[in-house]
Formats: C-alpha cells, sequence, structure tokens
C-alpha cells in the first residue's frame, strides 16, 4: 500500500468508484437520512444543545470519516451514550441553552478529536482493549437506564437533572406536581405506538404485499412516522399552547465555522471526560465495524479508526457539532440500505445540509416529548441482560466486574463506573495468573501422553517429579512455583530428579528467571537435579546465555517423553 | 497438622527438643549477640532514635517470632531498608530524640504489626509478589545509596536531612563548614577497616591455624573489633571533648512496656509508611527464609510468616521497639553459627536482656562516627550491579522496571519508587499479554508434530488454515485475536476451514468467549468452518454449555493431527 493509500484510505475505493456504485449510495443515504433526522434532534436534545447541533454534528464529521476511516459500512454521528456523556460532562461547567455551554461541548469535540487522532497516530489502539465485554456490558446497560430516566422529564414535561441514578430520582420528585397532562398523553403515546411499530410494521408491510427486505428498510422508518403525525397534530391543535414544549425555531443555513475556545483551564478540566468519551465511542465505533467487515470479507484497522474518528471529531469541533462516533442502528439501516461505500456518508451529509438549508421549517411544531420516547425505546434495546446471564454462568470473576460497573455507573456516574470496571478486571486477570495451575504429571501406559496424576491413571517412579506449569512465569507467580516445589520436594523424600514441563510457558519473565535459577540451586543444595522439558522457540532463545542455563545441574529435554525415558532408565 | 501445631508453629519442633540441641543453640545465640549488639545500635541510630531502642527492639520480637514463624534459621530484628523507611516515615511528624517521635515510631511497629498479621490470617501472602524481583533490586541498590549518603553526616560530624538524593545533598553542602576532623578521621579510619576486615580477617585467621569454618564465623566478629578499639580509643583520649559525637548514657534496665497511641488521625497518616514497611519487610524475609529453609528441606509458609512477623512488631510496639524483620547477614550468622531452631532467638533476646541489664556502660564512648561506618559498609553490599547488568541482558523490559523505580527512589523517595516500580511492572506484563504470539503452523512432513509457517519446512492446504495461539485469552488480547483472524482470512481467499490450535491457551475468560463467538458467526457468514484443537481439560469444562460450543461451525479435535487428518481428507 503506498503512502498516499495509507493517509488517505478513502483513495483505495475511489479510484474504482463506478457509476452504479454512485447510484446506489445515492439511495441509500436517502434512506439513511430519512432516518438519521430524528435520532440527530432526539440526542443533540439528549446533550443538552439545540437540536440544530445534532444536525451539523451530521455533515463535516460524515466527510471526514469517509475520508480517513477504514471501514467501508460504519455510518458515523451522534449516538446515544456518548451524548449523555457529553451532557453530564458540560453541566460541570455551563448552563445549558447557553453559548457558554455550546462552547463547552465544541471543545470536548476538539479534545476528543484530537485525543483520538493522536492515539490513531501512536497506534495505540490497544489501549482500547483494557475495556472488557462484561465491563462494557455493565457500562452500557447502566447509561441506557441513565438515559431513559434522563428523557422521563420530557414525557413528563418537567425540569429534572443529576448524573447519577439517585440525583435524578431525587430531582424528579421534587418537581412533580409541574407535570403537564397533555405532555404525558403524547409522550406516553409515542412510547407506545413506537414500540408496536417496532414489534409489528414489518408484518403489516409485508401483509401490504411488501418483500422481506424491502419491510425491513421500510419498517426502520417507524419513528419517522411517529414524528411527523406528532408533528401535524401539535401544529393543527397548537398544542405547544397548552405547554408541550416544542422544538421550535431551527435555525437555517450551513453550520457555522467554529474555533474551539483556547481555554487552557477549561481544556485541562475537561480533559478526563473527553479522554473516555473518546474511549467509548471508539470501543462501540469499532464492535461496529468489525461485524460488518467481516461480512464483507474486508478488514478494519483499528488504528486507522482511531485516525477516522478523530478527524470526524475535530471538524465536528469546526462546524458547531459536538462528540460523534460510529452507530449501530444508523450502520444497519445504511448497511441494509445497500450501501456500498463511504461515499454514502458524503451524500447523507449532503441531504442534511439541503434539509438545513431548506426544511427547518418542518421542525417547529415537533414535541420534545416525542423525539424523548424516542431516545427511549431506542435505548431500552441497549440493556443487555441476556449478556449478563451468559457471563453469570460462564465466569463469576468476569460477572463481578459486571455487577460492580453497572452498580457505579448507576449509582456515583459514568467516569468512576468504567474505571471501576477497568481496575477490577485487571485486578481479577492478575490474580488469576498469580494462581497458575500446577500439575503433576505421569505418563499414561502405552502412549507418549502425560496427565495430571490427580486425574488419571498414570505411570510414575518415585525418584522422578514431573510438574507441568499451566500458565507463563512472571513475577507474580513466580514465588507460587518456588512454593509449590519447596512443598512438593519436602513431602517426596526420595525424589532425585525434578523435570519442569513447560508446555504452556509462554514467557519467562526475570523475576521468573531468579526464581527458576534459585529452585535450582535449592535442589542442587540437596542432592536433586532440575530439567527443562518442551520449552517453547522464543522463550529458549531467551534463556541461552543466562545462568539458569549454564548453571543448570540437569539436562533439557526436546519432549516430556525423551525426559521421562531418560531419567527412569538411569533408575533402572 | 492439628489445631495447636497451626496457631504455633513452635509446638513442632519444641516437644522434640533434646539437651543437645539446647547446647547448640546456647553457643551460636553467643556469637550472634556479639555480632548483633553494633549492628541494632546502628540501626536505632538510622531510624533516628536513641540505641537503646536497638537493642529493646531485639528481645521480645525475637521471642514472638519464635513461636509463631515458620522459618527455623530466620533470625529477626532491626535492618538497614526498613530502619531507613521508619526514620523517613517518622520525620515527616516529629523530630528526632523527642518524647513524640519515639511514640510516633512505636505507632508506626504496631500499626505495621497489625497490618501483617492480618495479611497472614487472611492469607494475603501471595500480593507481595506485585514486586518483581528487579523493582526489588533497583529499590534496594537505590535504598542502599541513600543510607549510605545518609550516614555521611556521622562520618563528617554535621547535620543534614531529606528523603531523597537532591535534599541530602543539599542539606550536607550547606552545613559542610561544621566537618569535625577528629569524626572524620575516625569515621575515615572505621570505614577503612572494616573493609580491609572484611577482605582479609578470614585469611589471616586461617594463617593463624583456624579452620575454614571458624575462620568463617571468627571473620564475621570484625566489625565487632573496630567497635571495641574505637571505643577504647574515644574513652582513652577522651575524643568526646572535641568534638567527636558519641552514645553517651544508654539507660540500663528492662525494656519499658510501651502502649501505642490511640490517635487515629496519625494512625491513618502513617498507614501508607506502614503498610510499606510492612511488605517491603515481609518481601525481604520470605527470600531469606525461603534460601535457608532449602538447605534443610523445610518449606515455608508465607502466611505463616506474616503471622510471625506481625507478632514481633506488634511486641516491638509493646517494649518501646521499632519496626523489624528478618535479617540476611544476621541469619547467615545464626545459621554459620550452627542454631538447630528458634531457640536461639530466644537465647539470644535473653543475652541481649543481661547486656541492658549490666553492660550498658561500655558503649558510653561508642563513636556514632564508627555505627555510621558499619552501616556504610554493610548497606554498599546491598548496591546490586550484577543484578542490573543480568536484567538488561535478559528483558529489557524487566530493566526499564528496575531502572525506573531506581530512579524514582533516589530522586524522589522511597514510597513513589515502589509504586512506579509495581505499576511498570504491572502494565508491561499487560502489555506483553496483550500483543500475543499468534502463528499459522503446519504440518511437518512425516511427523504429527505442527510448526511454524514462518519457521520451518511445512505442508500445509490453502482450504485449511491453522492458527496456533502462545496465549492465554482475556479481553486485553481477544480483539488482537479478532483483527489477526480478520487479516488472515482477507488475504487467504481460498480458505474453508479455519483451526485454532488452543495448546497453550491456558484460559479463555467471558470477553474472549464473545470474541470466539464473533470469530466464529462472521467466518459462518462468509462460508468458513471454525474449529478447535487440543483445548486443555479445565478450558473445556467452562466451555461445556456455552453458546460458542453449542454454535461452533466445526468440530473439536482432541489432537492438531486429527484436525488436520479430518479436514485434509474432506479436500481429498
Amino acid at each position: 500500500m503506498n503512502r498516499l493509500n495509507r493517509l488517505i484510505p478513502a483513495s483505495v475505493w475511489l479510484k474504482d468508484y463506478t457509476r452504479a456504485d454512485m447510484q446506489t449510495d445515492m439511495m441509500a443515504s436517502i434512506i439513511v437520512t430519512i432516518m438519521l433526522i430524528p435520532q440527530s434532534l432526539a440526542y443533540a436534545m439528549l446533550a443538552g444543545l439545540p437540536p440544530a447541533v445534532g444536525l451539523y454534528a451530521s455533515i463535516l464529521p460524515l466527510i471526514a470519516y469517509a475520508l480517513f476511516g477504514s471501514s467501508r459500512t460504519l455510518a458515523v454521528g451522534p449516538v446515544a451514550v456518548v451524548s449523555m456523556m457529553t451532557g453530564t460532562a458540560a453541566l460541570q461547567f455551563a448552563t445549558p441553552n447557553t453559548g457558554e455551554y455550546l462552547a463547552v461541548v465544541i471543545l470536548l469535540a476538539a479534545i476528543s478529536g484530537l485525543f483520538l487522532l493522536l492515539m490513531g497516530l501512536f497506534k495505540l489502539g490497544f489501549l482500547a482493549n483494557l475495556l472488557s465485554h462484561p465491563v462494557i456490558s455493565g457500562f452500557i446497560s447502566a447509561s441506557a437506564i441513565l438515559i431513559a430516566l434522563g428523557q422521563i422529564k420530557h414525557i413528563l414535561g418537567i425540569q429534572a437533572s443529576g448524573h447519577n441514578l439517585i440525583e435524578m430520582l431525587e430531582t424528579m420528585w421534587h418537581n412533580l406536581g409541574t407535570t403537564n397532562i397533555t405532555t404525558v398523553g403524547i409522550g406516553f403515546g409515542a412510547i407506545i405506538a413506537l414500540h408496536l411499530l417496532r414489534k409489528h410494521l414489518k408484518s403489516i408491510l409485508m401483509g401490504l404485499g411488501l418483500s422481506d427486505h424491502q419491510a425491513q428498510l421500510a419498517s426502520k422508518a417507524g419513528p419517522v412516522l411517529v414524528v411527523v403525525i406528532a408533528t401535524l397534530t401539535v401544529a393543527a391543535l397548537q398544542l405547544n399552547n397548552v405547554g408541550v414544549k416544542i422544538v421550535g425555531d431551527v435555525p437555517s443555513g450551513l453550520p457555522p465555522l467554529t474555533l474551539p475556545s483556547l481555554d487552557i483551564d477549561l481544556a485541562l478540566n475537561l480533559l478526563p471526560a473527553a479522554i473516555l468519551i473518546s474511549i467509548v465511542g471508539f470501543v462501540e465505533s469499532v464492535s461496529v465495524a468489525q461485524s460488518f467487515a467481516a461480512k464483507r470479507r474486508q478488514s478494519i484497522d483499528p488504528n486507522q479508526e482511531l485516525v477516522g474518528l478523530g478527524a470526524a471529531n475535530l471538524s465536528s469541533a469546526l462546524s458547531g457539532g459536538f462528540p460523534v462516533t460510529g452507530g449501530f442502528s444508523r450502520s444497519v439501516v445504511s448497511f441494509d440500505a445497500g450501501a456500498k461505500t463511504p461515499m454514502t456518508g458524503v451524500f447523507t451529509a449532503i441531504l442534511i445540509l439541503l434539509t438545513l438549508s431548506f426544511l427547518t421549517g418542518a421542525f417547529y411544531y415537533l414535541p420534545k416529548a416525542v423525539l424523548a420516547a424516542t431516545i427511549i425505546v431506542a435505548v431500552v434495546q441497549l440493556i443487555d441482560l441476556k449478556g449478563f446471564i451468559e457471563v453469570w454462568r460462564y465466569s463469576k470473576q468476569d460477572a463481578s466486574a459486571l455487577i460492580a460497573t453497572f452498580l457505579v455507573v448507576l449509582l456515583i456516574g459514568v467516569e468512576a463506573g468504567i474505571i471501576t470496571g477497568v481496575s477490577l478486571s485487571l485486578l481479577l486477570f492478575l490474580w488469576h495468573a498469580s494462581h497458575p495451575h500446577i500439575a503433576v504429571v505421569g505418563r499414561v501406559a502405552g502412549t507418549e501422553h502425560f496427565r495430571n496424576v490427580e486425574r488419571f491413571q498414570v505411570e510414575t517412579m518415585n525418584e522422578l517429579l514431573t510438574v507441568r506449569i499451566d500458565e507463563s512465569l512472571f513475577f507474580a507467580n513466580a514465588r507460587v512455583l518456588e512454593d509449590n516445589i519447596s512443598t512438593l520436594v519436602s513431602k517426596n523424600k526420595e525424589v532425585k530428579d525434578v523435570v519442569l514441563m513447560c508446555t504452556a510457558v509462554n514467557m519467562i519473565d526475570a523475576s521468573a528467571l531468579e526464581s527458576l535459577e534459585m529452585i535450582c540451586s535449592r535442589l542442587k543444595s540437596t542432592g536433586i537435579k532440575m530439567h527443562l522439558s518442551e520449552v517453547k522457540g522464543p522463550v529458549m532463545d531467551r534463556l541461552k546465555g543466562s545462568n539458569l542455563i549454564s548453571h543448570l545441574s540437569g539436562n533439557i529435554y526436546l519432549t516430556q517423553n525423551q525426559a521421562f525415558e531418560d531419567l527412569c532408565q538411569n533408575k533402572g
């Protein structure tokens, strides 16, 4: 791959771009735009921003990602969890619906974009792997609950705030008296309508004669249907005059050119939140990108993805937008609609631009309660109960990390939750690696296989002790090996030879090397020889020239069977 | 082992105690006491305490350890590094040589003792394994330098302070004008004498007719010789009148009964230091105990050691002492002197008690410069240059953790150094585990062995891709596997079967399980089957019943060769 391809992945697929591709992508982009508009308005509201900002964030970022991202199918824009995290972070520094708030959000997008870009350029993509699936699952489920709860205020037409469960419930309870009945009616009606359409619209359409594929696609337009009907209803009955909050005036025209504030103090204060937003966005985006890439036998370069998302967020910051990332539902729609290349994103951006220029009047009477309803119905799908049950059945260790993350996010907040989850996962992993499975093995009669004496009938000899270590050897488990061998040898006083079977030892670090040298010399001081068998190539490369090898009292055998044969022979 | 044995390990060896054993232990204890007295006075001074406290700390703690510790040979008492850490911690809360300072030190010993005891009772001994050998090496070398530098003020007869290199050098430079020439003469003279005796005394004694063993033992009395000569010189010439600082009045009589202060705030402030002192003390002590245990085919129970050391420190706190632990040099002397059981420690304690009661006058004219000289010569032995070179040759990764710990301890302080070392070691280990070695393998012709296609001439088939994973699969490397397989499959478009060879996969966590399920379904969606081979027993136990197994598109083979045969057959 030449230099240009590496810098701008778009050049790879652009050069083969045909007219047929263009037509397919344009068709797909129309469908994506229709689905995208209510979502963008809704997520902007979720982040405490004017709805127009959601549309701004769906223009330049899509073009930036199309140029620099590595996925052909991923659709980028505002998503639920990142929007919530943006709102939570910005709330600490400014009041919603003020110029200051928007400035904070833009700075957040800029820092996030810069961080993602630097991570990609320095190939640090692997750091995101520190978020295990159980931790992500717990985090997303708890975030979904927080998002849904946070939207209830729009359904009830009251004020409320808070960035964890307890604060939200408190403020809602406090303001319950100001509930607006009409809003509640619209909100609940929308929730029910959305739910029913989600479940049944596809079958209805197929009953009407559409093919499976067409019905699938069209059923995704459920939210648009509800939004249109609700807007017409509010407009016709002038329900905004009885307390139903509406989107109101959406400034028409191109997105503004905005420069992120150069307030260093504010930037440093926002840094932790920006980093977490970047990591969460990246992790979500890469999962989606990889599942689609597999379907097309393409491959994703996570570090290139970071560059693409970084560019998307930086351009969002420059066009009055807010943090964005690859979204699952919009990517599914894009894929189902037949999008061939990222040009789909470019066409979508153009269509949104046109919407902003000419169609903003259509949003005037759109009730906020309906946008809230679309969010609630969407995020409730994210609550991963099934995932929790599966993890619980497979590994209590992983399940505890999930539960801890879930509870901390819910009761304290998003940032504390992620840090808890990551720390706990790492500690549990280290604990597990510090307690390696070490088995005394013997030979299964008539074969060259060696198995655990506690599980199988095997041949052994009193003067020969063979120990198989099922873990890489490093400082956290080096002493465990020392203790184990000490104990085994003090229990078997006839032993004259000890063989360490290293088939599953993938690495030996400096501490473990010292431990092995110590084990060898301690055994030697009591007249016992130490041997090694089945040492892996890369491990042996490093061991050559070490004191362990030069002072090894015994031999190094290629296979365990050779060791057994050789050492038993000498006993006769 | 019955209940009593578990609670009080002493009961195990006490019941077999013979008169011959008693005589041997008594002889050994005399030798140990002679060597111990200057050391205890010196280390008390190192901790900023009156010399008598060093003797107090060598009485009850030895008895406590004899009752509750698990080593037959370990000799417990004040040691260099722990004494330095004690002094550094106490300095932050009180001025040396005041009643308040002593109270802080006693509280430190009490908290440390309690912490060690709880760690032992809750079987948390494995936590100390988080200190890798390179980190310990860097820490001890840097501490040795700090200790030696800290003693130079006694050699020069000036004031100085500081808990890192820079502060020490600054204050010494500042006070250089107050140097006392006589003190310098005594100090340097002592250093040279100690060094020469260390190197040559043994050969001189053997020349005089002593056996190797006797000469070895007697040569350890070098420091005592220097102390005696220096004390006599100062007394005869009344050098204390010309500015040579002396030990002075050592109160004779039993150690006081002291109760640790109940100041909760102070206790909480001291907690971090106490924890580090406990951990460092434990790590040092267990290393020594284990090397001696090996010589006698005994085994050490690290958690029992914690209980023993905890009891020692608690009793130190109750008898006006300071934090103690098992020491290398004193244990070597004890072992060489022929000590059979921990009764040696009890006899030593009694002898020290007698010294305190009747012989304290002998210390009056003992110059502090000589005590400082003994410390300097002793700790310089601790600087582990050889260890550093070995680690550097073996693993740059481990060497970087050593260097980082060394520099941080030297330039910032002990606590920061340990935290840096542990964090860096863990991060490097995780980084390594996150980048697993994954090899495409094929069969070595004429055998049943499978080897890396990049290293060996092997048989492969275009439709069959066998991937061997040399690492446990967990969240930090799960996506690496996904990416790897994605890439391999997108490069080899003819592949119809993928086999994951799991000989070295010691664990699969929930995240990795999900990754494997995703890999399987992505491969399935492009018509490729996924198979597993050589899955370890414990791993298979957990996999049973999981979605991976029920939805596995391919088969599970016991050996890789079976997989190869079966899948190649079908291609014909």
